[in-house]
Parts: C-alpha cells; structure tokens; sequence
C-alpha cells in the first residue's frame, strides 16, 4: 500500500539528474533489494540510507531517474518507505518502473523551491503540494488509474488484489 | 505493428516542450482519432500534419509530451504513421502512453543536432541514430519487452495476439 496523500511528510533534498547508478548502485546489483536500497544514494547523500524513515519524501532537481532502465533504482526506494519523489521532470523509463513497482512520483515545476528538512503536505489526486507556510505547488495531475495502481502497491500488487477479490467471496 | 528499426526515416523537427495541448488540440477533443490527428501540431508546424508520411520521424528539443494525460496526444502520432519521436527527455505520462499505444520514443541527449527533412537510420534495440555523414547518436537502451510491446502495436494489440495465439493452432 503506498499513500498517494499525506501530511507533514519529511523532505530530503537531492540536487538534478539523480541517475539510477546512484539510486542502485551497480556494485550492489548482485545482491537482493534489501542490499541495493542500503547503498541507494550513497554516493551523493550518505545519510540517506540509514537516516530516511517510512513517509520521507524525496526532492529533486530535473530529470531524476536517467540511467538504465534497471527496476532496483524504483524498488530500492520502496524499500526504504519512501512516500513520494517531487521533481520537476522524471526520465520515461523511471517513471514507468517506479508506477509498476509502486513508487509515487510527483511531477512539479516549482520542486526545487522545497528546502532539505521541511515538512510538506501533498495530495496527488488534488494534483497539490503544501509547505509549511501554506504556499501551493501545483503538481502534474496523474490518471486515476495509475494512482490506483501506485496505492495498491504497484502492478503485480494490484493484480493480485484484483485475482484474489475474484476467488473469495 | 511498429518498426523498431528503420533506414532513411524523413526528419521533422520540433522545438522545446511541445506540450499535449499542441498534440491533441482541445478544439478537436470532441472527435475522433482521425480528426485529433488532422490538428496535431497546427499551431507550432501547420505544414506537418497533411505534409508527415508513414515512417517519417518527429525530432523535438526536451521535455516532449508535457502537459495533460490524454492518451491521444500519442495515439495521434501513430495515426498519421509516424515511425519514433526523438527528444533529449519526455513527459513521464508521455513516455507511459505512448509505449502504451505502439508509440516508439528515443531519448537522445543529442537530438537537437539532427536537422529539419534529413534521413536518419535508427535501431532502438541496438540504442543508436546514425545521421546521413555516418555519425552516430546514442540513443537510451529500452527494455526488451517494452520493445515488443512497441512493435506488437502498443499494449492492448500485445494482448490481443497472445491471446488469439492461445486459442487458434
């Protein structure tokens, strides 16, 4: 289950063109999720790993996720219990990965004016970011069936669901 | 069916963050595919749409496919027969739709070196662009089966033939 609104979620800042050799570092990618997401951004915010708690969100400069096409770069982040990305762009192929896996990414302009450790609000429904002072970003609206998706858990999640509310009653 | 590879494809070029309003023109929401696609980029090249032929290519600056979800601001582009689009970064939902709907798109951080009516070889599986003089672009490697998903026509015509081949000899 992933939340695709929250409250008071805390922020950790990242700067742009986060690739994914930095959210699952290739040393790492013989290893199972749980090693990957213990080195996930290490090389750029080494107390990332360790200090980020379940409902943290991440924000970032343009164009997170470049790289390869690798899904650990997504799934390490779940892991971890990350709430959301922000960013004000995404590559393509992250942000499918990181929906199929259950990852919210939320798509604003304005994410770099958010500051390392403040504590924003966000509803991707409403397609809105809160700061603390009550200023609004606008956020991409999302379709609401990826929005189902991502709260279910992702898409095999949400296929499961889907077959086991099918065969009990 | 969509190429994931072709020789000589005719270039159109596009500037920077052509958006889904431009794609799919609001006015002409109302009506069909076939209609959607006759507006599509009437405002930013008026020429294209009755000038583009099947396996031409749209090469466009960054942040293509910015703006709503509509799905026809992709599905347009594959009516009139259009073979990628090439760009140095899509919309994430625009990366999601279009493969969704046999759309072939190629991140190419060095897209907007490519001119207006050149021809240009791609092989999306092999990750390059080569231009007339034999330069080559690399292009970001897409996962295999995304590829297929592309080639079979886009998801729904994925499904369809696995599931007629599951049921006739």
């Amino acid at each position: 289950m992933t939340a695709i609104a929250a409250a008071g979620a805390r922020v950790w800042r990242v700067g742009a063109q986060v690739d994914t050799d930095q959210l699952a570092p290739g040393h790492a990618m013989k290893h199972g999720i749980e090693v990957v997401a213990r080195h996930c951004l290490e090389s750029v915010r080494p107390d990332f790993a360790a200090g980020v708690r379940p409902g943290d969100v991440l924000v970032a400069g343009p164009d997170f996720g470049i790289g390869s096409s690798r899904e650990q770069a997504a799934s390490a982040l779940v892991h971890l219990g990350l709430a959301a990305v922000v960013a004000p762009s995404f590559s393509g192929l992250y942000f499918r990965n990181a929906f199929n896996v259950g990852l919210l990414l939320l798509t604003c302009e304005r994410a770099e004016e958010i500051t390392e450790g403040e504590r924003i609000d966000f509803d991707a429904a409403a397609g809105r970011i809160v700061r603390p002072g009550g200023e609004l970003l606008p956020t991409q609206p999302i379709p609401g069936f990826l929005l189902d998706m991502v709260a279910a858990g992702g898409l095999l999640a949400q296929l499961q669901q889907r077959s086991s509310r099918r065969t009990t009653p």
